[in-house]
Protein backbone atom coordinates (compact mmCIF):
# COMPACT_ATOMS: atom_id res chain seq x y z
CA UNK A 1 0.00 0.00 0.00
CA UNK A 2 3.17 2.51 1.06
CA UNK A 3 4.53 1.61 -2.22
CA UNK A 4 1.54 2.21 -4.10
CA UNK A 5 0.90 5.72 -2.62
CA UNK A 6 4.61 6.78 -3.94
CA UNK A 7 4.48 5.13 -6.83
CA UNK A 8 1.34 7.17 -7.53
CA UNK A 9 2.83 10.13 -6.29
CA UNK A 10 5.81 9.52 -9.13
CA UNK A 11 3.18 9.58 -11.47
CA UNK A 12 2.24 13.09 -10.75
CA UNK A 13 5.23 14.32 -10.37
CA UNK A 14 6.31 12.95 -13.86
CA UNK A 15 3.34 15.54 -14.80
CA UNK A 16 5.31 17.87 -12.73
CA UNK A 17 8.55 17.35 -14.73
CA UNK A 18 6.66 17.41 -18.38
CA UNK A 19 5.36 21.31 -16.57
CA UNK A 20 8.68 22.06 -15.97
CA UNK A 21 10.33 21.05 -18.76
CA UNK A 22 7.35 23.29 -20.96
CA UNK A 23 8.06 26.46 -18.52
CA UNK A 24 11.81 26.06 -19.22
CA UNK A 25 11.12 25.93 -22.86
CA UNK A 26 8.92 28.75 -23.01
CA UNK A 27 11.03 31.42 -21.28
CA UNK A 28 14.16 29.78 -23.30
CA UNK A 29 12.08 30.61 -26.57
CA UNK A 30 10.98 33.88 -25.32
CA UNK A 31 14.65 34.85 -24.29
CA UNK A 32 15.37 34.28 -27.97
CA UNK A 33 13.13 36.53 -29.53
CA UNK A 34 13.36 38.83 -27.36
CA UNK A 35 16.92 39.39 -28.46
CA UNK A 36 16.39 38.69 -31.77
CA UNK A 37 13.25 39.93 -31.93
CA UNK A 38 11.85 36.82 -33.70
CA UNK A 39 7.64 37.54 -34.29
CA UNK A 40 7.25 33.74 -35.15
CA UNK A 41 8.93 32.54 -32.01
CA UNK A 42 7.44 34.71 -29.84
CA UNK A 43 3.98 33.91 -30.87
CA UNK A 44 4.76 29.89 -30.48
CA UNK A 45 5.52 31.34 -26.64
CA UNK A 46 2.09 32.53 -27.17
CA UNK A 47 0.48 29.61 -27.88
CA UNK A 48 2.37 27.21 -25.21
CA UNK A 49 0.19 29.08 -22.29
CA UNK A 50 -3.15 27.02 -23.15
CA UNK A 51 -0.26 23.71 -23.21
CA UNK A 52 0.55 24.45 -19.60
CA UNK A 53 -2.87 25.09 -18.52
CA UNK A 54 -3.97 21.88 -19.59
CA UNK A 55 -0.94 20.32 -17.80
CA UNK A 56 -2.00 22.15 -14.88
CA UNK A 57 -5.23 20.85 -14.36
CA UNK A 58 -3.92 17.08 -14.90
CA UNK A 59 -1.25 17.40 -12.49
CA UNK A 60 -4.41 19.33 -10.03
CA UNK A 61 -6.37 16.42 -11.66
CA UNK A 62 -3.72 13.44 -10.70
CA UNK A 63 -3.44 14.80 -7.17
CA UNK A 64 -6.89 15.35 -5.94
CA UNK A 65 -7.49 11.70 -7.18
CA UNK A 66 -4.57 10.54 -5.37
CA UNK A 67 -5.52 11.96 -2.17
CA UNK A 68 -9.33 10.88 -2.47
CA UNK A 69 -8.54 7.07 -3.33
CA UNK A 70 -5.35 6.44 -1.18
CA UNK A 71 -6.49 8.64 2.05
CA UNK A 72 -2.53 9.87 3.09
CA UNK A 73 -2.03 11.56 5.92
CA UNK A 74 0.99 13.13 7.63
CA UNK A 75 4.02 13.25 5.27
CA UNK A 76 2.15 11.54 2.36
CA UNK A 77 -0.63 13.88 2.66
CA UNK A 78 1.48 17.25 2.63
CA UNK A 79 3.36 15.64 -0.45
CA UNK A 80 0.21 15.08 -2.57
CA UNK A 81 -1.19 18.60 -1.75
CA UNK A 82 2.26 19.86 -2.56
CA UNK A 83 2.72 19.03 -5.84
CA UNK A 84 -0.47 21.04 -6.81
CA UNK A 85 1.40 23.94 -5.17
CA UNK A 86 4.70 22.79 -7.29
CA UNK A 87 2.08 23.20 -10.31
CA UNK A 88 0.52 26.38 -9.37
CA UNK A 89 4.01 27.64 -9.16
CA UNK A 90 5.61 25.93 -12.88
CA UNK A 91 2.16 27.72 -14.53
CA UNK A 92 3.12 31.36 -13.31
CA UNK A 93 6.29 30.92 -14.39
CA UNK A 94 5.11 29.89 -17.98
CA UNK A 95 2.93 32.93 -17.67
CA UNK A 96 5.83 35.06 -17.18
CA UNK A 97 7.79 33.97 -20.44
CA UNK A 98 4.03 34.88 -22.25
CA UNK A 99 4.73 38.17 -20.91
CA UNK A 100 7.99 38.22 -22.40
CA UNK A 101 6.68 36.98 -25.59
CA UNK A 102 4.18 39.66 -25.58
CA UNK A 103 6.77 42.69 -24.95
CA UNK A 104 8.10 41.24 -28.23
CA UNK A 105 4.55 41.17 -30.18
CA UNK A 106 4.12 44.51 -28.96
CA UNK A 107 6.94 46.42 -30.70
CA UNK A 108 7.38 44.28 -33.61
CA UNK A 109 9.39 44.59 -35.48
CA UNK A 110 11.31 47.00 -33.41
CA UNK A 111 12.99 45.25 -30.71
CA UNK A 112 11.77 45.21 -27.53
CA UNK A 113 15.09 45.55 -25.54
CA UNK A 114 17.47 48.24 -27.14
CA UNK A 115 20.92 47.10 -27.72
CA UNK A 116 22.24 48.80 -24.64
CA UNK A 117 20.34 45.91 -22.45
CA UNK A 118 21.25 43.18 -24.89
CA UNK A 119 23.65 41.78 -23.23
CA UNK A 120 22.04 41.83 -19.65
CA UNK A 121 18.45 40.60 -20.83
CA UNK A 122 21.00 37.10 -22.55
CA UNK A 123 22.32 37.15 -19.02
CA UNK A 124 18.97 37.20 -17.62
CA UNK A 125 17.81 34.43 -19.76
CA UNK A 126 20.97 32.36 -19.36
CA UNK A 127 20.27 32.72 -15.47
CA UNK A 128 16.48 31.58 -16.15
CA UNK A 129 16.95 28.81 -17.75
CA UNK A 130 19.79 27.06 -15.14
CA UNK A 131 17.26 27.81 -12.48
CA UNK A 132 14.60 25.92 -14.41
CA UNK A 133 16.66 23.38 -15.90
CA UNK A 134 17.82 22.67 -11.96
CA UNK A 135 13.76 22.21 -11.22
CA UNK A 136 13.56 19.55 -14.22
CA UNK A 137 16.63 17.34 -12.53
CA UNK A 138 15.48 18.25 -8.94
CA UNK A 139 11.82 16.86 -10.24
CA UNK A 140 13.38 13.67 -12.41
CA UNK A 141 15.50 12.53 -9.39
CA UNK A 142 13.82 13.50 -6.37
CA UNK A 143 16.89 15.61 -5.66
CA UNK A 144 16.24 18.14 -2.56
CA UNK A 145 19.83 19.12 -2.53
CA UNK A 146 19.44 20.64 -5.52
CA UNK A 147 16.06 21.98 -5.26
CA UNK A 148 17.75 23.67 -2.09
CA UNK A 149 20.15 25.04 -4.41
CA UNK A 150 18.29 27.36 -6.38
CA UNK A 151 17.83 29.61 -3.34
CA UNK A 152 21.24 30.66 -4.03
CA UNK A 153 21.16 30.35 -7.81
CA UNK A 154 18.81 33.07 -7.46
CA UNK A 155 21.21 35.54 -6.18
CA UNK A 156 22.44 35.77 -9.83
CA UNK A 157 18.86 37.16 -11.17
CA UNK A 158 18.81 39.68 -8.18
CA UNK A 159 22.08 40.78 -8.97
CA UNK A 160 21.32 41.39 -12.84
CA UNK A 161 18.18 42.71 -11.97
CA UNK A 162 20.13 45.51 -9.90
CA UNK A 163 22.54 45.97 -12.89
CA UNK A 164 19.83 46.71 -14.73
CA UNK A 165 18.06 49.54 -12.78
CA UNK A 166 21.73 50.83 -12.34
CA UNK A 167 21.90 51.11 -16.15
CA UNK A 168 18.46 52.16 -16.82
CA UNK A 169 18.67 55.28 -13.87
CA UNK A 170 22.45 56.54 -15.08
CA UNK A 171 22.11 60.43 -15.79
CA UNK A 172 23.52 59.49 -19.03
CA UNK A 173 20.81 56.82 -20.45
CA UNK A 174 20.44 57.69 -23.91
CA UNK A 175 17.46 55.86 -25.34
CA UNK A 176 14.29 57.83 -22.96
CA UNK A 177 11.11 56.62 -21.52
CA UNK A 178 10.05 53.98 -23.55
CA UNK A 179 12.88 52.12 -23.86
CA UNK A 180 13.47 52.39 -20.15
CA UNK A 181 9.97 51.03 -18.58
CA UNK A 182 10.20 48.22 -21.43
CA UNK A 183 13.42 47.40 -19.76
CA UNK A 184 12.03 47.85 -16.28
CA UNK A 185 9.11 45.48 -16.32
CA UNK A 186 10.51 42.97 -18.75
CA UNK A 187 13.47 42.84 -15.67
CA UNK A 188 10.47 42.39 -13.20
CA UNK A 189 9.24 39.06 -15.64
CA UNK A 190 12.47 37.67 -15.31
CA UNK A 191 12.95 38.33 -11.53
CA UNK A 192 10.09 37.38 -10.67
CA UNK A 193 10.24 34.04 -12.97
CA UNK A 194 13.52 32.83 -10.79
CA UNK A 195 11.35 34.13 -7.76
CA UNK A 196 8.63 31.44 -8.88
CA UNK A 197 11.77 28.61 -9.22
CA UNK A 198 12.26 29.89 -5.98
CA UNK A 199 9.26 28.49 -4.58
CA UNK A 200 9.21 25.77 -6.70
CA UNK A 201 12.59 24.44 -4.97
CA UNK A 202 10.95 24.98 -1.27
CA UNK A 203 8.17 22.95 -2.12
CA UNK A 204 9.96 20.37 -4.44
CA UNK A 205 12.28 19.92 -0.81
CA UNK A 206 8.88 19.34 0.94
CA UNK A 207 7.62 17.10 -2.02
CA UNK A 208 10.98 15.18 -1.47
CA UNK A 209 10.96 15.05 1.91
CA UNK A 210 7.12 15.68 3.20
CA UNK A 211 8.27 18.66 5.36
CA UNK A 212 7.82 22.03 4.80
CA UNK A 213 10.64 24.66 5.72
CA UNK B 1 -20.31 14.13 10.52
CA UNK B 2 -20.63 15.71 7.81
CA UNK B 3 -21.53 18.54 9.58
CA UNK B 4 -18.58 18.35 11.34
CA UNK B 5 -16.23 18.66 8.36
CA UNK B 6 -18.44 21.99 7.44
CA UNK B 7 -17.86 23.73 10.90
CA UNK B 8 -14.19 22.55 10.79
CA UNK B 9 -14.21 24.42 7.17
CA UNK B 10 -15.60 27.20 8.51
CA UNK B 11 -12.83 27.40 11.06
CA UNK B 12 -10.29 27.56 8.33
CA UNK B 13 -12.14 30.03 6.68
CA UNK B 14 -12.57 32.37 9.36
CA UNK B 15 -8.19 32.60 8.98
CA UNK B 16 -9.08 33.60 5.49
CA UNK B 17 -11.52 36.25 6.01
CA UNK B 18 -8.50 37.42 8.97
CA UNK B 19 -6.00 36.94 6.10
CA UNK B 20 -8.04 38.96 3.54
CA UNK B 21 -8.41 41.87 5.82
CA UNK B 22 -5.04 42.26 6.57
CA UNK B 23 -4.28 42.20 2.91
CA UNK B 24 -6.81 44.82 2.50
CA UNK B 25 -5.52 46.89 5.50
CA UNK B 26 -2.16 46.57 3.81
CA UNK B 27 -2.65 47.77 0.60
CA UNK B 28 -5.15 50.62 1.96
CA UNK B 29 -1.67 51.88 4.18
CA UNK B 30 0.46 50.95 1.55
CA UNK B 31 -1.89 53.21 -0.80
CA UNK B 32 -1.98 55.77 1.72
CA UNK B 33 1.97 56.12 1.88
CA UNK B 34 2.06 56.14 -1.47
CA UNK B 35 0.29 59.00 -1.72
CA UNK B 36 1.09 61.36 0.95
CA UNK B 37 4.82 59.98 0.85
CA UNK B 38 4.33 59.11 4.37
CA UNK B 39 7.36 56.73 5.80
CA UNK B 40 5.55 55.47 9.01
CA UNK B 41 2.77 54.51 7.53
CA UNK B 42 4.75 52.58 4.92
CA UNK B 43 7.09 51.00 7.56
CA UNK B 44 3.96 49.67 8.99
CA UNK B 45 2.80 48.05 6.04
CA UNK B 46 6.60 46.35 5.46
CA UNK B 47 6.32 45.25 9.49
CA UNK B 48 2.96 43.60 8.51
CA UNK B 49 4.59 40.82 5.99
CA UNK B 50 5.62 38.72 8.61
CA UNK B 51 1.58 38.79 10.11
CA UNK B 52 0.54 37.73 7.08
CA UNK B 53 3.12 34.71 6.74
CA UNK B 54 1.92 33.47 9.89
CA UNK B 55 -1.44 33.67 9.18
CA UNK B 56 -1.02 31.85 5.89
CA UNK B 57 1.19 29.33 7.82
CA UNK B 58 -1.90 28.54 10.43
CA UNK B 59 -4.50 28.51 7.48
CA UNK B 60 -2.52 25.92 5.73
CA UNK B 61 -1.96 23.86 9.09
CA UNK B 62 -5.69 23.95 10.03
CA UNK B 63 -6.30 22.77 6.29
CA UNK B 64 -4.09 19.61 6.48
CA UNK B 65 -5.09 18.76 10.27
CA UNK B 66 -8.73 19.33 8.62
CA UNK B 67 -8.11 17.12 5.63
CA UNK B 68 -5.70 14.30 7.99
CA UNK B 69 -8.88 14.09 10.42
CA UNK B 70 -11.75 14.09 8.42
CA UNK B 71 -10.32 12.28 5.34
CA UNK B 72 -13.13 14.05 3.04
CA UNK B 73 -13.48 12.43 -0.68
CA UNK B 74 -14.63 14.81 -4.28
CA UNK B 75 -16.08 18.16 -3.76
CA UNK B 76 -15.46 18.28 0.58
CA UNK B 77 -11.66 17.33 -0.35
CA UNK B 78 -11.26 20.23 -2.86
CA UNK B 79 -12.93 22.67 -0.71
CA UNK B 80 -10.19 21.72 1.72
CA UNK B 81 -7.29 22.13 -0.81
CA UNK B 82 -8.60 25.01 -2.46
CA UNK B 83 -8.75 26.53 1.07
CA UNK B 84 -4.71 26.56 0.70
CA UNK B 85 -5.14 27.92 -2.67
CA UNK B 86 -6.80 31.22 -1.36
CA UNK B 87 -4.27 31.81 1.71
CA UNK B 88 -1.05 31.64 -0.71
CA UNK B 89 -2.84 34.29 -3.25
CA UNK B 90 -3.73 36.64 0.20
CA UNK B 91 -0.63 36.23 0.76
CA UNK B 92 0.74 37.01 -2.76
CA UNK B 93 -1.68 40.27 -2.17
CA UNK B 94 -0.26 41.03 1.03
CA UNK B 95 3.34 40.54 -0.95
CA UNK B 96 2.55 43.42 -3.28
CA UNK B 97 1.29 45.92 -0.73
CA UNK B 98 4.72 45.37 0.42
CA UNK B 99 6.25 46.24 -2.80
CA UNK B 100 4.40 49.27 -3.22
CA UNK B 101 5.38 50.31 0.70
CA UNK B 102 9.09 49.49 -0.43
CA UNK B 103 9.22 51.99 -3.36
CA UNK B 104 7.83 54.45 -0.67
CA UNK B 105 10.56 53.96 1.51
CA UNK B 106 13.54 54.08 -1.61
CA UNK B 107 12.15 57.64 -2.51
CA UNK B 108 11.56 58.81 0.73
CA UNK B 109 11.59 61.88 1.44
CA UNK B 110 10.47 62.90 -2.02
CA UNK B 111 7.58 61.13 -3.39
CA UNK B 112 7.46 57.90 -4.93
CA UNK B 113 4.55 58.89 -7.52
CA UNK B 114 4.97 62.23 -9.24
CA UNK B 115 1.60 64.42 -8.88
CA UNK B 116 1.29 63.85 -12.52
CA UNK B 117 0.12 60.05 -11.69
CA UNK B 118 -1.70 60.81 -7.68
CA UNK B 119 -4.86 61.11 -8.84
CA UNK B 120 -4.50 57.60 -11.08
CA UNK B 121 -2.66 55.52 -8.20
CA UNK B 122 -5.84 57.08 -5.85
CA UNK B 123 -7.89 55.25 -8.33
CA UNK B 124 -5.78 51.95 -8.77
CA UNK B 125 -5.95 51.71 -4.76
CA UNK B 126 -9.73 52.49 -4.36
CA UNK B 127 -10.37 49.62 -6.81
CA UNK B 128 -8.01 47.18 -5.31
CA UNK B 129 -9.39 48.21 -2.04
CA UNK B 130 -13.20 47.62 -3.30
CA UNK B 131 -11.80 44.14 -4.42
CA UNK B 132 -9.83 43.51 -1.33
CA UNK B 133 -13.28 44.35 0.33
CA UNK B 134 -15.52 42.03 -2.31
CA UNK B 135 -13.14 39.03 -1.16
CA UNK B 136 -13.46 39.88 2.60
CA UNK B 137 -17.19 39.79 2.37
CA UNK B 138 -17.32 36.82 -0.16
CA UNK B 139 -15.56 34.73 2.40
CA UNK B 140 -17.11 35.79 5.67
CA UNK B 141 -20.96 35.70 3.83
CA UNK B 142 -19.81 32.43 1.82
CA UNK B 143 -21.12 34.46 -1.19
CA UNK B 144 -20.33 33.08 -4.50
CA UNK B 145 -21.70 35.61 -6.34
CA UNK B 146 -19.87 38.23 -4.87
CA UNK B 147 -16.68 36.22 -5.65
CA UNK B 148 -17.46 35.63 -8.89
CA UNK B 149 -17.83 39.28 -9.89
CA UNK B 150 -14.21 40.05 -9.00
CA UNK B 151 -13.41 38.91 -12.58
CA UNK B 152 -15.62 41.94 -13.81
CA UNK B 153 -14.34 44.22 -11.09
CA UNK B 154 -10.67 43.71 -12.44
CA UNK B 155 -11.66 45.28 -15.49
CA UNK B 156 -11.45 48.76 -13.89
CA UNK B 157 -7.87 47.81 -12.84
CA UNK B 158 -7.07 46.70 -16.36
CA UNK B 159 -8.29 50.50 -17.77
CA UNK B 160 -6.23 52.33 -15.40
CA UNK B 161 -3.39 50.66 -16.17
CA UNK B 162 -3.71 51.47 -19.72
CA UNK B 163 -4.29 55.00 -19.09
CA UNK B 164 -1.23 55.07 -16.74
CA UNK B 165 0.59 53.55 -19.50
CA UNK B 166 -0.73 55.92 -22.36
CA UNK B 167 -0.55 58.81 -19.68
CA UNK B 168 3.91 57.81 -19.14
CA UNK B 169 4.54 56.95 -23.24
CA UNK B 170 2.76 60.84 -24.19
CA UNK B 171 5.21 62.37 -26.24
CA UNK B 172 5.27 65.63 -23.71
CA UNK B 173 5.61 63.43 -20.39
CA UNK B 174 7.28 65.64 -18.11
CA UNK B 175 9.08 63.85 -15.11
CA UNK B 176 12.09 62.04 -17.00
CA UNK B 177 12.99 58.04 -16.50
CA UNK B 178 13.10 57.79 -13.25
CA UNK B 179 9.87 59.07 -12.09
CA UNK B 180 7.98 56.81 -15.34
CA UNK B 181 9.94 53.69 -14.05
CA UNK B 182 8.62 53.99 -10.80
CA UNK B 183 5.32 54.77 -12.11
CA UNK B 184 5.50 51.64 -14.27
CA UNK B 185 6.69 49.20 -10.95
CA UNK B 186 3.69 50.72 -8.77
CA UNK B 187 1.59 50.27 -11.86
CA UNK B 188 2.04 46.53 -12.06
CA UNK B 189 2.20 45.99 -7.89
CA UNK B 190 -1.46 47.29 -8.67
CA UNK B 191 -2.53 45.36 -11.86
CA UNK B 192 -0.90 42.40 -10.07
CA UNK B 193 -2.92 42.83 -6.52
CA UNK B 194 -5.69 42.91 -8.81
CA UNK B 195 -5.11 39.82 -10.80
CA UNK B 196 -4.66 38.07 -7.66
CA UNK B 197 -7.65 38.88 -6.13
CA UNK B 198 -9.36 37.67 -9.59
CA UNK B 199 -7.67 34.22 -8.60
CA UNK B 200 -9.07 34.44 -5.38
CA UNK B 201 -12.38 34.90 -6.74
CA UNK B 202 -12.22 31.65 -8.53
CA UNK B 203 -11.20 29.69 -5.76
CA UNK B 204 -13.46 31.32 -3.00
CA UNK B 205 -16.57 29.94 -5.67
CA UNK B 206 -14.60 26.51 -5.65
CA UNK B 207 -14.51 26.82 -2.25
CA UNK B 208 -17.92 27.73 -1.82
CA UNK B 209 -19.36 25.34 -4.67
CA UNK B 210 -16.82 22.77 -4.31
CA UNK B 211 -16.09 22.46 -8.48
CA UNK B 212 -13.24 24.64 -9.90
CA UNK B 213 -14.13 26.48 -13.26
Amino acid sequence: MREDFQAELDRVSSTLVTMAMAARETMRQASTALITADHTVALQVTARDAEIDVLYRVAEDRAYDLVARRQPVADDLRKAVTSIQVAADLRRMGGLAVHVARSVLRRHPAPAVVPELAELFQAMGTVADGLAGKIVSALSDHDAVLAAQLDRDDDAMDHLYQRLFAVLLSPDWPMGVEAAIDGALLGRYYERYADNAVNVGHHVVALITGKTD
